[in-house]
């Protein structure tokens, strides 16, 4: 069972904005793709269309706390960290690192959580329980790293 | 003194994304443009570099819940409060509504803290007092509006 | 019939990068804002899920010379002109005007051809004629406005 | 000297729209990655601020011609090649190539062409020689490469 994942990223220019650092959007970007490799290093993607019925993963709430700005050519690791597992949501937390800095820097941290829905007849998403063989794949992060 | 503004943005095609609905990062960009319409409308740029020395607005903070699936050329309200007013910082929640529906519906809510900084001689940037001129112009929405 | 529309934006903050100005790859995006006000003026929208089968857009060719920089804040024009209809693609022309300047500026010049495409049975794309009922609405600008 | 650079990206979900397939307009921030790489692995970066005056990069031409979708995961080649090298400007091709295939795909053609400026008194850009210990180093590519 996994509860992490670290992906690794370095700062692209279309991703500054005129102040000369990272577009705060651009952070909750940066942690879909920690989520998305932790999904891919289970065996699985985020888009699950081979379940029947095919499985989506939509954001219910995401929040980022920056503390430090992050810029052009910085090499940024984004610490993902499940950090809640429910029957039909998930919780992550995102811990930013800039490591192209003599001792790493805490730049950020970021939560997100997403549930787990089925397209129904209607067209319309409906909360649905987490396929089985991927839940039993995850695991809640130790208490003392999620502070 | 002002203390909202609501800005209307039609969604754009490349603001979805493969699940067909409005990548949840554009939220934040969303937000930003309602609080910059709200600086225009005092009078003001969020680029303040008319001020001696510059100012900057550097988000600390940001926020939103999920509720609703936004669609390509959907009608989106931007409903900012100023929820905060501190000497060196502002907060703002903002209420997202679709207009193209029968009744307007609620589609999320968001929140975001920023500080005043300016830039100090070894180009680091340190919190700074909201110069007096734009602060005046700015009271803190009544409670009722902030639930 | 209409070979014409004009969109009219202001830069967000987000479309700049650490240089000050627009990232080059947003009047991509700018270009397709005002493709798609032009169908919609039309009474269609780029997706056309009530053809049956639905029909695509997909772009085959993008080109675009930048002549002066876009800043923050500076509301843009972009004039888009049919330049060529075809039964299975047109190509449009887009002119980018700076309108908060004493005289209009000539910022940019753009290109696009986009295909009309319907999803084969195998789940590929496939070239077919625009729906009728579009095409018919559609003409190409006079030579003189081209250049 | 060097007149090539290849990038490998894996395609983000944020990339993508809603036709399940990357966004036209970031093949255009994909080029740039490969450039900025390329400058890198020549003791560069495109933010030249140690060169007094300091350098920038504006883009004047870019184009892109489609010739395959990419898609959510895929991974593609950027092959960045350097076309024409005069001396205030550098011109490039890109070969995007989808990896993940069993033949590796021809997935899109692209081409950039930079111009080297400084800031002048009065805050404009005026082009200016590439300075000499930079384009020392760049090549033009062979002929054969560039078809």
């Amino acid at each position: 069972m996994a509860y992490e994942f670290k992906a690794i990223r370095r700062v692209e220019f279309s991703e500054t904005d005129m102040a000369g650092i990272v577009h705060y959007s651009n952070f909750f970007r940066y942690m879909e793709i920690a989520e998305h490799g932790f999904f891919r290093e289970l065996g699985y993607s985020v888009v699950m269309n081979h379940f029947e019925p095919p499985v989506g993963w939509p954001r219910v709430h995401a929040e980022c706390e920056y503390r430090q700005p992050l810029r052009f050519e910085d090499e940024v690791e984004i610490h993902m960290l499940v950090s809640e597992k429910k029957s039909k949501s998930l919780s992550y937390i995102f811990k930013f690192r800039k490591l192209n800095a003599t001792i790493p820097m805490d730049i950020a941290r970021g939560s997100l959580t997403v549930v787990c829905v089925v397209k129904q007849a209607d067209g319309r998403m409906a909360a649905a329980h987490i396929p089985k063989a991927f839940a039993d794949k995850i695991d809640v992060a130790p208490a003392e790293l999620l502070t």
